[in-house]
């Protein structure tokens, strides 16, 4: 660690960043070992980034978000080219006269954790310790950043193939959700996307802090507990303060693509202490609500994570399948996720359950 | 008419411009006459708009090319809001800081007839005597200009909401169509589209020459066939050279609205001359081929247009309906669009008629 706090991302983190941050995708996101292994060979071939901690760079140093958009069920087989986000991001520095001094992800969970590296790694930027969800979530508009004011242009967006759209002028961040949406499906369901710069003393307020941390942590608990044999479903919890609130055996899975969206519903038979039990989660992407028998127990925006009984592997929502053995476990989202302003963009009523008051979880085990 | 061979666009030019279009849409390009009402209004608060011929202007001249995208049927509900074109035109001009000093229209058929006249009028810019198709075509490549290589980005599109889009790279021009396509349905399938400059001795070259004076040539042929009460088919034949092909009563119609297109298809049985046959004309926004007898008689990129039997008014797609009494005429188009890099993109083969090969009319009454 330097002076300002920054320390450099080494080869070996990769592994555990992937981990961390593909649990905190919560079922969606994306898978980042793709990412992983590219950010991977950048760094192998020499270059260097730097993780900042959000009280470094001046208040007006211009924060750049990038992220890929996308189906992940398309993103398991549609591996991106490896530059779309570095090249929608010189779009909307071009269009501005502007260059970033450093990126932050648009999500941690998933993918999205990498997008960044990749694209710091090529421009020869740094990242931010930091993340605009604290998680996953299926919509361009469900930042923190957007929830507090971010402009929704201009942004950009690339494909593998070189095309590069401009978001020059939008109304509002639905209207670039729905821009963005529908041009990431006209290149395939899988793009990358920049948004507006963003001044370091906003993203200072703005962004949930430490989850580049936060997803190494997770990642290493987990490569540890592996090493030795433990529990990881019990090392997570340790490591997170998350709290298991079901385990049982995957009966019932339909998924479709939808709009850009992997939208479904699964469904789960208790097991262990859970044995009588029936669980449900509602699926866009990510996991969006758990409901035990009948009663919803955890609802966006915190977060329901889906682990294997056994092996402690995160299980994507695009993975699903009959048989499978799943603990689910639920994690307290940030704060600045939980405001009036950002239950209104990632509430469980902007996921389409006006029938559901947010009712936060608290740290901590619960009983069974 | 001054040295340059230009001439002022008079308010009493707007009506027989509009109607000598709306024939030339051959049943698509949607309806010039909330276009012509717009142009007239800023006519008489005194904006000037100049047609330019094509041996006008240097070499190096920029010439932007406007139009409205979108479903047609949808334009008939959804008024364009009037500065969507001089919208993305400027953000064009932004994007590459430069200024357009002349406008041409991207089709002469249908409403895109009076963008070009709309925006010159807002920006103070002359149009050319001109136009990319001749006619009306349902997608943003089927121009000349397209056809003989024009960029296809840096583009620009925006609607009535203040949302502009800009398609800064992009592979081809049928990615463009792809993207162009895309957004104007999320902008509710009416917006304005502005591509790359060109300059004008490329314009010279591949526009479709003298369509601005062609369309008022029509449409004065037929306000005087009106107003003296003569058979204005006929007129509208002896001024075009075109060739009546067909006349019944349209029996059967479907349409649907998919993709941002209206595509459907027409049935007529035959009255008159053609008592005893049966003619079927295709439609993907415009009308594409006419059968008679199950023989193709007209084919893309030929025009094939439907006038009233008894007013001689142009029969649009998204107006027929059953029991219409129709004159089913013939008209060739320019040369330029029968090459084989043309066929290529506005042939029978290029909307789907793999089994038709392009039969060109030829000027000239023919027998019934």
């Amino acid at each position: 660690m330097s002076d300002d706090g920054s320390w450099p991302l080494l080869e070996a983190d990769l592994l555990p960043l992937s981990i961390g941050a593909a649990l905190l995708g919560t079922g969606g996101g994306g898978n980042p070992y793709v990412g992983m292994l590219r950010s991977r060979e950048l760094l192998r071939k020499g270059a260097t980034v730097r993780v900042l901690p959000l009280d470094a760079l001046s208040d007006d140093a211009l924060i750049g978000e990038v992220g890929g958009i996308g189906a992940p069920v398309v993103g398991v087989e549609k591996i991106e080219e490896g530059a779309e986000c570095f090249r929608a991001m010189r779009a909307v520095e071009e269009v501005l006269g502007i260059r970033m001094a450093a990126l932050i992800s648009a999500e941690i969970g998933g993918a999205n954790s990498m997008e960044p590296v990749i694209t710091a790694a090529q421009a020869g930027l740094p990242v931010i310790d930091g993340d605009g969800m604290g998680r996953a979530f299926p919509e361009v508009q469900m930042t923190t950043f957007f929830i507090y004011g971010a402009k929704p242009s201009p942004a950009a967006i690339a494909d593998d193939k070189g095309n590069v759209v401009v978001f020059r002028h939008v109304q509002d961040m639905y209207w670039l959700e729905r821009f963005a949406r529908d041009t990431s499906v006209a290149m395939g369901a899988a793009a990358g996307l920049a948004i507006a710069p963003m001044r370091m003393d906003f993203v200072r307020r703005t962004a949930v802090p430490g989850t580049v941390t936060q997803a190494l942590t997770i990642g290493r608990a987990v490569l540890d507990a592996r090493a030795k044999r433990q529990n990881v479903v019990e090392r997570v919890c340790a490591a997170t303060g998350a709290t298991l609130f079901f385990t049982g055996k995957i009966t019932d899975i339909h998924r479709e693509l939808k709009g850009g969206f992997s939208r479904g519903e699964a469904r789960i038979v208790g097991l262990g202490d859970w044995q009588g039990s029936e669980a449900r989660i509602a699926i866009q992407n990510e996991n969006l609500v758990l409901w035990v028998d009948g009663q919803a127990v955890i609802m966006v925006p915190d977060l329901i994570i889906n682990l294997d009984l056994e092996t402690g592997e995160p299980i994507t929502t695009e993975i699903l399948r009959y048989g499978q053995r799943v603990a689910v476990i639920g994690l307290p989202v940030h704060d600045l996720m939980k405001t009036p302003e950002a239950m209104a963009v990632v509430g469980p009523q902007a996921f389409g359950y006006p029938e559901l008051t947010f009712a936060p979880l608290a740290f901590g085990p619960i009983s069974a």
